[in-house]
């Protein structure tokens, strides 16, 4: 088995569920870290595997197979994208859905003049969730597709309760309505807007004397993040913030909702795809993990370039050779 | 546009939901369709649309981008696969799992000697599951997966019960046992053989004067089909069985609970794929509909020989163009 020198970039909750993953995964070997704050500030469980800054990296090119890229899309991976993806194959899970035309070109010149392999957007959304949407669009072309986030915590309206004057911790949760979910499973296409498919749960540990009553109106007011929202705000302690929300669950749904045949004689046809994670960052990892290994083998064909979900035959994803693939699990 | 003449082989119910799912993608074309029986006891809603013979196909080989091979797996398939792709390019929905290996090394052959692109075993199992058996074990190779089945119509069930003295008609549902499936998409693993996952409904109308007993008998001991399932046979009148019990619904659900993490930290995670679906020939039919758009790109552009799901870009599936399909759906 050939064994596939990995490097993790960015050594968050992303890196952290990388280095995790690359254990479960036998022609797979973590390499390094790197990182841009001091490396001796970071420990890593195995002691074999070295942690340098980020300006070392490039003396790696020769010993790592793939970097997996495991910075923000915010302010991250628009510059280490494009500068990585010309030294390394790189994947990376480039999320703002609107940058990605701009982002795919950036690394695809990069990655092309390098004779390097990218994989951009990887996760589950974009990602899987993606593939799923295309998949279910193409077999099913008279539809209706809905994408249902939750229940889990998201970072950016966390990130915004906490800037809140008062607030000491804070979690959102992003909830599927209940009864908006069960019609569209059980096959009604009922036009539904982001407002009308997810509920915003907080809890809030409020600074000592704040004015909880201010901190709720701030929050359920909030443009773009919660306002026409409807929004719950349960104020806890810190013990009770440490004990029950320092997870980070999520999951979510794609559905579509279609037709076959032609008017009296129609069918209806439900295609579904979920997740129900624990851990976020460490099942995103998993499929940052997975297209590692497609990566390195896209690139010893010579298909270099920026790929995504929609572009990597999924045989390229897996540990089994196609006649092993073929046999057990088609 | 490019359009994609498309052709059928075999017009039973699977050859009459690739005719209705053309309908639904405007790059297509159905030019012919091709049958066993004599041409003019079939009449297609569009007139414009030929039957032929067999025997007449050849004649079409520079007509045709794609030939539809709808024909089943037990007979019709085994000949038609290699003998077709080697004058088109080809999807078929092969579905005996034990004999895909042979099946692909024939197909693959003769497409590989005529430069032609043949998609085997498309559909939904063989197909999508498949697709998501693979694709979830390499994000998740910690984990235990399950696949089950219904409720639907199983033919080769509903033929066997057609076989036993006394039945003038039958149908048998798959059903999945419904605390299995809830205990497996609450995170649960447990060992679950065929017969745990999966009751056997039959519904029968007896010839007049028959023994229903002996017939309830004869079914729920019949070895392989029915003996160990937990089975129910219902009689009917032949009413009942030409409102309720003439349509072919299906469905199922591929579910792998992973772990990510080790020991105590690690993190339950659960993917899930599932199908409703009120026609299976229908569903079964865009699916390979889409799979002929796919086949006549990659052959347009030298990629040939034998494809599965596993090898296919699902880019390859969308009328969209790669631009569009980053743009608006990853």
């Amino acid at each position: 088995m050939n064994i596939i020198n990995v490097g993790i970039v960015g050594y968050g909750n992303l890196g952290q569920g990388v280095e995790k993953a690359v254990k479960h995964n036998p022609d797979m070997k973590l390499v390094a870290v790197f990182t841009r704050r001091d490396p001796d500030m970071i420990k890593l469980e195995d002691k074999r595997v070295k942690v340098f800054h980020l300006d070392k990296a490039k003396e790696f090119v020769e010993d790592i197979d793939v970097m997996i890229l495991c910075g923000g899309s915010a302010t991250d991976l628009p510059l280490q994208g494009p500068c990585f993806s010309r030294f390394f194959n790189t994947v990376d899970s480039f999320d703002t859905h609107a940058g990605i035309p701009a982002y795919y070109a950036a690394v695809n010149d990069s990655a092309t003049s390098g004779g390097k392999t990218a994989a951009i957007s990887i996760g589950w959304d974009p990602g899987l969730f993606s593939m799923n949407r295309m998949l279910f669009e193409a077999v099913l072309p008279r539809g209706q597709e809905y994408t249902f986030w939750g229940k889990g915590v998201s970072q950016g309206h966390s990130d915004a309760v906490r800037r809140i004057e008062g607030v000491k911790k804070a979690v959102q949760y992003t909830v599927p309505v209940e009864e908006a979910l069960r019609k569209v499973r059980s096959g009604e296409t009922p036009s539904l807007t982001a407002t009308e498919k997810h509920i915003r749960e907080c809890f809030v540990v409020p600074e000592e004397g704040a004015d909880k009553e201010k901190i709720s109106q701030a929050i359920k007011s909030m443009p773009n993040y919660f306002a026409g929202y409807e929004t719950g705000v349960t104020f806890i302690t810190d013990e009770e913030f440490t004990k029950n929300h320092t997870h980070m669950p999520h999951g979510g749904f794609v559905i579509r909702n279609g037709l076959t045949g032609e008017g009296y004689a129609a069918k209806k046809q439900i295609m579904e795809f979920s997740l129900k994670l624990e851990s976020n960052p460490e099942f995103t990892a998993g499929v940052l993990t997975a297209y590692a290994r497609a990566v390195y083998r896209l690139n010893r064909e010579g298909q270099i370039g920026a790929k995504t979900v929609f572009d990597i035959p999924i045989a390229y994803l897996s540990i089994r050779t196609p006649e092993e693939l073929r046999r057990t699990l088609l």
